[in-house]
Order: C-alpha cells, then structure tokens, then sequence
C-alpha cells in the first residue's frame, strides 16, 4: 500500500523510492522461494550496494552523508519486502561501524570503499554460547605476539556466518570483565576462521546464523580497531545503531503483516459483507496500525537524537523493544485475520510471524533492552 | 515436571498415569521427527483406542463413562505430547460425537465400536472455502433421492482428510439457511470422495489438513443421522464440545512451553547466576505459569457444567478463547526465555509456538468466540 | 443479573442465597452513601456473625464446616454488593486464622464463639511503615518479662485500626530475620495501643486503614498465639487463606463491574442501535466476562486444593494476581463502556475502578505474589 | 526529572522553559488542593493568556506562529502539572478553532484577540445526552428568523460549562444528518443560555463538567461560523486538533506519573536494597517508560504531518487511542510502584490514576477512534 512517509528532503523521497523500486523488482519475486530454500541473497547485497543503500549512514565523501532516520527507513522498506535483506544491512553496518567510528584513517581509507560498495559483507562477532545477554563476559582469546594478535574461541549465533567476507571479532586481551577486550577486523581467509553448520531456524532462513570458530587466527597489529581495551564500549556504541537497525527492520515485518491483513480483510467476506466491515475486525485493525505507526515515529525520534549528536542508548533500547514487541503481536494478529488462509504457507502472513519473532531476541533480547532503561531510570 | 492434578477418582489417576505412560513410551520418541517430515502417525491412534483412551466420553457401556473434565485432561497430556495427536483425538471424538449423541440405536450399534477401538478415524466435515466463520452458509448439497442422498461440494480446513476413515459432513438439504442442514455419516471408500493435496502449514505438520471434495458422493439414508433439517444444532451441540476439545490442547501445549522455559531457566546462567533466579525473568515464568492454570481451571469449570447436564455453549467458548489466547502468548514468552535456542529447532520452543498459534484458529476462530459470549452478553 | 454458579451441596445454595438477600436489604441500600461518606458499616459485621457468615470456614462444631470454596464465594458475593464489607470479612478471617489454626484449646474456647459471632472485630497486624512487601524485616518488639510480653512498634495499613476489637500483632521476640517472630492476640482495649488517623484513600473509604501504635502494650503470656519464634510461619499460613480471599474479593467486584457494563450496553442506544449489538462493544464485553470467569475458575481450584489438604501457597499467590489484575482491567473497561457516565459519581462504574486498585496492592502486592510465584517455579 | 526534547526552534526551547517556570510557579503550589476541592482556577488561565501561551497556534500576527507540535508540548507539560489546565487550553483552542480557521475575518479581528488573550474562555458544544458517540444524532435545533437563529436543545459533558464565557454550539439547521448542522458562536450571557449544576467526577474535580440547557438563545446571524450545513465539517477538523490536544495531555499525565513512581523507587528500600534496584521493578519502569516515549513521539509525528498541511485525521485518532491507552496503564502500575502509597491522597499518583481515565473517554472515546482508524483502513 505504500506508507506515507514525512522525510527530510526531496533527495530522501528519491532514495525511499529507489529502495521501493529495488524491493519490487529484485527482492518481492525471489523472497519466499528462498526463504522456503534456505538460500542466502549474498548478490542482492551488491545490487544495493552498487545503487548506493549500503552507504547512507556514512560521510558524503564516502557516498553516503544521509542522516540515520533516512538509512532507517530505508532498512525498514528492505525489510518489509525481505527480512533476511533488511536485518542483514543492518547486521553488515553494525559490523562496519567500528572501522567508520573508532579505525585510523588509514584502515578507513583500505576498507570503508568496498564494505560500502557491497563488494564485501560483514558479520558482527560479539556473542558467545555461554554468554549471550551478558556481553562482557565473553571469554574468546586474542594473545598479542609479535606485532600480531592470536584469536582462539567461539563466537555464537553469527548472522552471515560462512558467508561473510570479513568479521567483526570482540576478543578478550585483558582480565578486567569489561576493559579488557579489544576488536580486530578479520577477513574471512584468514587461516584459523572456520564456521559451524548454519542454525535450523524458526524463520529467517535465507538468512544464515553460525557459530564461528576461531583456532589461532592471526589479526595483525594493523588490523585493531581502536586502542586496545576499547572493545567494550566500541561493541556498545555499535549497538546502540545496531538496536535502531532492528527496530526498523520490526517496523518492515510488521507493515507487511498489516497491509497482508488489511488486503485480506477488503477481499474476504463472510456473514454478507467484507471482513473488513466487521467491527470487531475493524477495532483489530485499528490496533494493529496504531502500534506500527507507534513503534515507526519512536525510532525515528531516537533516529533524530543519533542524528543531532545527543546521546541515545537508551532511546535505541525502547525503540528496539516496543518495535519488535509490536511486530510480534501485529505478526500474530495478521495470521488471525486471515483464519487458516494466515496458518498455510501459500500467504506470507505466517512467515511474517515466524520472522517477527527472531527481532525480539537479537542484538539484545527484550529483557536486556529493559535492563539497560531500567537501569538508566533507576540512575544507576 | 507433571501436572499436579485434583482428579475427581482414583480411575481417574490411573487413566492419566496411563496417558503420560503412552506419551512417554509412543509419543515423545517421534513427535519431532514426524513433524518435521509431515508424517501422520495413523497407528497411534489405534494404540490409543486399544488402550481405551478413545472412548473415555461414551456411555459406560461403551467402555467409557468418564466424565468430559477426566476425558479432557486425557486430551491436554497426549497434546502436551505432540499436538497432532491430542488434537487429533479431539478431531476424532468430534467427528463421532452427532452419531452416540443423535445417531440412532441401529448406527450406534454399527459404528460406535469401531470409532471407539482406534480401528475407523474420523474428520469432521463443517467449513466451507467461503464459509469460515460463517458455518451456517455453507453450499455443499446433498440432493435426497430414491433412498439415499447425493452430496456435492467443498468442504475446507479438513483434519485428517485424506487419511479419515469416514467423514461426518453437514450438506444443504433444504433453503433455511440454518434449519436447511442436514448431517451424514460418509465412509472414506464412498464413490466420488476425494481429498485435495494437504496444506503446506507452519505448524502441526505431521496432522494433514485439507479440502475435501464431494461429487456426487452417495449417503444411504441410514447414514443420515438425525432427522433431515436438524445438522446445524448438531453442528453447534458438536462445537461446544469440540471447543473444550482444543481449551485442552492449548493447555496441553502451553504446559509443554512453560516446562521448557523453566527447565532452561534452572540450568541456563547468565550474569553468574541461573536465570531462574534473575526477577525479570521470574516475574515472566511466574505470569506464564499463572495464565496456564487460569485457563486450565476454566476448561474444568466448563467441562463440570457439561458433566452436570447443563448448558455450557458460552462457557465453552470462553475456555477456548481464553486457553488458546493464553497459549499463544506462553509460547511466545517460551521462546523468549530461551533466547536464540528458543528460535532453533533443536529445542522444541518453537514448535509449540507454531503449535500454539493453529489454536487460534481453529473450531471457530477466537473472533467468533467472542460473538458467541457477545451475543450471550447481550442477551440475544 | 446472578452468577451461576456450581456448589458443592445444597447447604451451600442456601448459603449463597441468603448472602445475596442480605446483599440485597442490608448492603446495596446504603453502600454508596457509606462509601461516599467514608463511614464504616461495623453494625453489618454483626448482622452477618449472627447470620452466621463469620464462621464458615471453621469446624462445624463451631458453626462452620464449610469448605473454603463455599466461605470464598459467600466473599465474593458480599465484595461484589460492597467491598469494604467483603474485604472486611476476608481480614476478620485472616485476624482469627491464628487462633483457629495455631491457638491452643483454651485460646479458641475462650475466643473464637465472640470471633465468628461477629461481636469481636478483628485486624491483623503485620505490615510496618518501612517493611511493606518484605514482611520479615519488622522490627516491631516484643519483650518477654516476667510472665508478659511488651509490645512496641508500629504497624501500618491495618484494615479495621482503630475499629478493630482486637488485634493479630506480629512481634520480633528475637533476633533471626524470620525465625525471631512471635505472634500476640491483643484487644483493642490494652493500655498503649493507639491508632493513628486513618488514612485518605483514593477507593474502599468506609474501610477504615490505618497505622496502629504499640507503646509498651502488655500481652500476657496466654495470648501468645503458637509457640515463640512461630509467628513468621502462622503469618504466610494466615496469608494463602487471605490471598484467595482477596481473590475471591476482586472477582466480585469485577462481576459488578461487569454487571454494571453489560446492564447499561443492553439500554444504551447510539448509532441507531443498543451499543451491546456493536460488535466492538461485544468483544469488549467478551473479553472482560472470559476475565471474570477464568479468574473464578482459579481461585476456586485453589481452594479446593485447600480444601483437600494439599499445600496450596503458589496456586494462592497465583489467584490473588490474575483475579486482581484481571478485576483492574475488567473495572477500567467498565468505566469505558458506559463513558461520560462511567467517569460521574451516579453510577457506580467509577467506584468498581477506585475499589479494584487496591487489590493488586493488599495482602502481598502484585509484584510478592510473582516473587512467590516466581520462586517455586525456580525450584528455590 | 524533565524531559529531554527535540524541539524545532530556539525559541521553542524559551517557551517550554517559560512552560515549565509557569507551572513550578502558578500551578504546583495549589494543583492538589484545587483538585481536592473541586475549585476551577479561572485566573490561570488569563495569566497563561498573558504570557502568550493561548495564541501558539494561531497566525504570527495574531501573537502565534508555532508549529502545532510546539503547542502541543506545552499542552502537555501544563497537563503534567495540572490536567484541568492542560486539558482546559486544548478545550478552549477547539472551541477556538472555528472561528480561527472558518470565520469570517470580521468574525476573526472581533474575536480572537481576546480569545488569545485569556480574557474569555471557551466551551465546545458537540456532544448531547443521547448522542455521545454519534455526534452528526444531534437534536439541538437552531430557527432561522428574521436575521437570527434561536437556539433550544440540551448540551452534555461540557468541559468549562457555566464558567466558560463564550459557547461554540453545533445545532441543527435542516433535516439531513450530517449536512444539516451550523455552528454557532453564543457569548455566556445570552438569555436563555443556563449550566446544569456541575457533574460530580472521579477526577478532574477542578475542572467543571456540565450540561448546556439552550432555551430559545438567540444567536445573530453574524455569529453563525462557516456557512450554513458546514457545521459537521467544522466540528469534525476541530476535533481533528483537539484529539492532538488530548493526546498531549495523556503523556503530560503519564508522565508526572512515571516520574513519581520514577522518584519513589529510587528512595524506597525494601529487601535491603532501593526498589528501583529490583529487575522486576526495573522492568516495569521500562515498559511505562517506553510507552510514554511512543505516546509522545505518535503525536509528534501527526502533529507534523498538520504542520505541513496534509492530512492527519486517523493520525490523529491514533494518536489519542494509543496515548489515553498508555496514560491509563502508566498510571495504574505507577500506583502500583508506590504500593499502599500509591493510594492515599498524600501522593499524587492516584489523582493521575482518576485523570487518565478521563482521556480515553473525551472527544470520542476511544471505541469511536478505533472507528475513524477502523474505517480508514477499510477504504470506506
């Protein structure tokens, strides 16, 4: 249906259309058949890139110089058309951030040009099986040698993991729980780096999830992103972008689930008329909507903080849990409005669903997003 | 962890004992892998009937004489199980319930033993393509003539179709929309019966669901049961119980969801401790626990009305939208304790919440529950 | 309107009957007027002793010998006509639980017949000013000394202060945070025993709250309930009877509220039409009856739990949440369905809201009940 | 605390701050007792008309030129400090309205600088006891007679009824429902125009409620607003803003709320440690947290869609339903934060409890924003 959107200026209507367009003819016609498959788009990433959307977020220079609201939405239309596309720009910036924000002019200089281009797609290597909400107790080795670090240990639920070009790794180097670890930029060849069998997942299945292995892989001096112990608050500060990617992609699902509905609803008729003349039918509707026009205006407030340089992890935390929590819920309604025709896989409604409810869980589940607000009300 | 039950005998306690014996022994070794392949474990339901759990709500003589609450609770352990299978008991004993409750001495006396004994599976044949919700305007006709009837038409959502035994179907035998239903009794062999090819469906899998079509499929009129005119208060006497049938299973399946969650949570730790301990997440399993036993009581207190011989039309449908709302949410929340393991099949979260979500759904989506408790209130 | 319940005995059909006549003459004339007032109805405690109301839940050679889901109903039946009233039975009940349950045999002979006769009034002393949700960090003492115990501290959110003929004091006669409680039978009349203004409450105003004062009250050594050190365990005991107590008070009046909605949707009209045929309102409707049902199903199937003997402490905790939570939405929506009407003094819709509030506080806010909830679930 | 905003202009930020100095000032000192007594403080009013608070919206000439999303913020942060203010300008600006953007610049320049300027207050005369909901039922009739039109009908729910000093009546000028009403603008001294005695409330005491009676009152010609039948249109595009004004309010409420329970939970100790250190506390902080932050940004987001000119009718209905929804369950659980203080009168959060009912009740419940939403999507 299209939503109606407030946007900044004329040239990010352009891009919005741009993004539209590139969802109708690239993504709509493959994204079910490969969703159903397994198979991950690793091209449809170049495509974006080469028409610029991987670049938004950065300097003008670099092609990019939209303010993050923009780059949202954009991730949010990607999303709405195919999950495993929009979470996995989102995933792929979260990767790049640290060399945006935190590398040496040099590192940007080799790296940012063909990260932005699409040539190569990152992964975010934070999470390990042991310690999934709690970050910093991460236990992966980096043992610096020589002008060398050695990388040893397990990273959990990798998305893009053996697919990726390049790795983002947070690695221990020192004892203290969170000043003790520092981030590399490791490229997929290095010897050492080796991923698991991809995840059987719910949903989300184009879009492939793996434990990566790290067996003494060796990241040179040259390839540290920021001084060593800044990994912690690098990896924060990476996700704080990170959690608005998400929320974003949660506002895609959940629009497509209601348009699903709405669409079912104006055809569909039962006791004399069309569903979508039943007042109860109705009210669900109006509640459905009220949410994802909700949850899209919160991340875009907290878009706007981001973009006036005012501080915003808490904000990215809210916009993370009441967007998701909300496509979780608009997901599950949009199945109940189309009756069984929303439980057969010949809708898209049920994929929604499925899809929905991976964005409660990643880049902090729910409760660790409440965590960090309810830690910031409490003044801790 | 097993249900601590108040059970109205101690028959009763054995035939639950039983039943977590054959959920332990038959059920639990297969559930996941058939479900996986989409494979109908027919068989089970004769180790069901042999061991007499399929004619728990029939007359004493028939082997049964347990009251609806025990019968219930039967259901809710074998779904906790594997859903296929406690809805497909439910499915079963809808289908055979128009023939012990309508059906004359002569067609109880042909046909009830074997439905009892697990030997002929029954599918109960209401909903149309274009007449969900609206049961009462189905199309399907069936043409009296010389002896017997014709019947002709789709019917839709159909469990078991394909692989029943024989079809409990309410075809068109007049123009009253409601007074112009009559129900028959149609063996799976019969010319001109025929399954279309099973939905593709997100979840219950191993449970085929499809259409069936009726073309010019021949019913004696001994196999009519009830008089001519009288299968849409069939259909609704039928539905009440049917309705108690899947407030059952939602339990069922949301039990399994909360077991699975606290199991986790007493081993899983986080932030050194066991997450079970964290109160975020206690307060989740403490409101999740909460919604299983409210909705547990309220099917009992339902069934107890319908022991007691008296009307229980709202109540049943309240127990059925409460439970299945009830059971969404737990498994959604399931899922949620279990972070990524809960959206990986590895782990049998998910599953329940696809399972959940068909409970919605089904005998009477939770809409038209509400229409039925609406009307009540409003004193219609 | 009537709910229709199912008792266990035809005794207890009398029961309810005759509580409803007392409702009917006795309370609904003058509830509104009272509660406006914030007068205390302490001649009705009377009326309903002598009925022989007070003494249900106790051995039937003391008048009772009523199950538990008998004396909870006549509650709820009494709560749904007045709360201050049902409450005020519940902790009457509650104040006398000691004697009945831990007292020796001269105690309750020498007590109990004024209990249950309702010539003694009784309150229950457990709370303090800065131990509210954590019941064993009172610091309240009680010095032993030469055959007698001086009491003194400060108790807060007494129910009946400074109205009550007697009071049940928890005391701290040692220093163990649980083991060191004592509990005391102390009448209102005993030197240094004073209760502060009540307090101004937003809702129940005829119940009289209030802190209560103990400055060197002298209890005799006989009127120590159970032996020393015994008083933390008498107090949770005490509190899972009070929990379904308070349950059984939320669900009555969440059924006034939804009497109150139901009654006023069948007169209203708007949009040419009775609002109650608006399928919005209806769903409403549904929602807030299927609430009101489920909560009733559950603490009934706590109490039968009690009443077979079996520990019952989670299934209290879980009944008094869900039915007080449940009564704070149900009564919040009730306002809602008879809009500008439901906000004025005129109808009692606004009163059902104020009264419910208090419910999710009392006797173990909602947030205890999900700690006692959560901690079983644990396994701790 | 103060909330941390994103405004558009420096001098937004001064009015804000002029706001917020206002309301420590002239508001705070006597909100309480005012409520209390159910004492209308007329004379804020003139003072907030003289520090140019009343005429924000209205054209720069006219001592306005703010965006609606800067008014609206002062709406809410009058709201936060006192509701019967707050909801007191949004009432006036409504009534307003009319002339403002449908009178006749004579009807303008006659007017509105006394409007603006606090010297009369208005009241908006839509709804009637028997056409709440369905405003276009109104049965008020206005003749045409000899160059004036007398008006007799009955008004209802008259926020400023009898204190007001200018009435903006909707009356019935021909036969056809919604194309036979005018609005008219009625000066508080005409004869024939009398208050009912002020409806006694749950809350928002300070602010009177009451019935219009209009018996034969003449309004002149020149005093219709808009042309004749234009009345519906005119009413329909102010309750467009005024649901805007509402919303703010609810988030003003919400947020003095939060900001309570906020204050109280990180001084309250219990269990050794302040509340507002325990996750489950914690987390329900966020979520009320989280729902104010959406609430704010939803009606930001519709106000900017007024302030570019397009068309924001179920944005702002969306707004108001999701807002009020929010403000009532951020007021309950923020009385459920202060537990027994949370519903005596020392504390302020049971007065923002009885306020936020109000909201889901006021210019359209919010069953009939669900049907402004509701139809919208349906395409009708």
């Amino acid at each position: 249906m299209g939503v109606d959107r407030e946007l900044p200026t004329p040239e990010a209507y352009d891009l919005l259309e741009l993004t539209r367009d590139l969802v109708t003819a690239e993504l709509a016609p493959r994204a079910a058949a490969d969703e159903e498959a397994g198979r991950f788009p690793r091209e449809v990433f170049r495509t974006l890139g080469r028409a610029g959307l991987l670049g938004l977020p950065y300097p003008e220079e670099s092609g990019g110089g939209q303010p993050y609201e923009v780059y949202l939405q954009v991730v949010e239309e990607l999303a709405a058309g195919w999950l495993a596309v929009g979470l996995g720009v989102s995933v792929h910036t979260l990767a790049c951030f640290p060399i945006a924000a935190y590398g040496s002019a040099e590192q940007r200089e080799r790296l940012l040009p063909d990260l932005i281009g699409g040539e190569l797609l990152g992964a975010y290597c934070l999470s390990e099986p042991s310690s999934g909400s709690d970050a910093a107790a991460l236990t992966t080795k980096a043992y610096h040698d020589g002008g060398a670090y050695t990388i040893s240990g397990t990273k959990a639920w990798i998305t893009h993991g053996g697919h990726a070009d390049f790795y983002t790794v947070f690695a221990r180097t020192g004892a203290d729980k969170s000043r003790g670890i520092s981030c590399f930029h490791v490229p997929a060849g290095t010897d050492g780096v080796r991923a698991a069998p991809p995840e059987k997942k719910m949903g989300l299945r184009s879009s492939p999830t793996a434990q990566m292995h790290f067996d003494d892989a060796r990241a040179p001096e040259g390839d540290r992103i920021g001084v060593e112990g800044q990994g912690f608050p690098i990896a924060l500060s990476a996700l704080d972008g990170g959690r608005l990617g998400i929320a974003a992609c949660a506002v895609g699902v959940a629009q497509a689930a209601l348009d699903t509905a709405v669409s079912y609803a104006r055809e569909r008729r039962q006791f004399g008329q069309r569903i979508a003349d039943l007042q109860g039918l109705q009210f669900m509707l109006a509640d459905m909507a009220t949410g994802v026009a909700a949850a899209r205006a919160l991340y875009l407030a907290a878009a706007r903080r981001r973009d006036a340089g005012r501080p915003y992890g808490p904000q990215a935390a809210m916009a993370k849990l009441f967007a998701t929590d909300t496509a979780m819920r608009v997901a599950t309604d949009a199945v109940q409005v189309l009756g069984g025709y929303g439980y057969v896989t010949d809708f898209p409604a049920e994929r929604y669903l499925r899809e929905a409810k991976v964005l409660q869980i990643v880049e902090g589940t729910n409760q660790v997003q409440r965590m960090v607000i309810g830690r910031h009300l409490a003044g801790r």
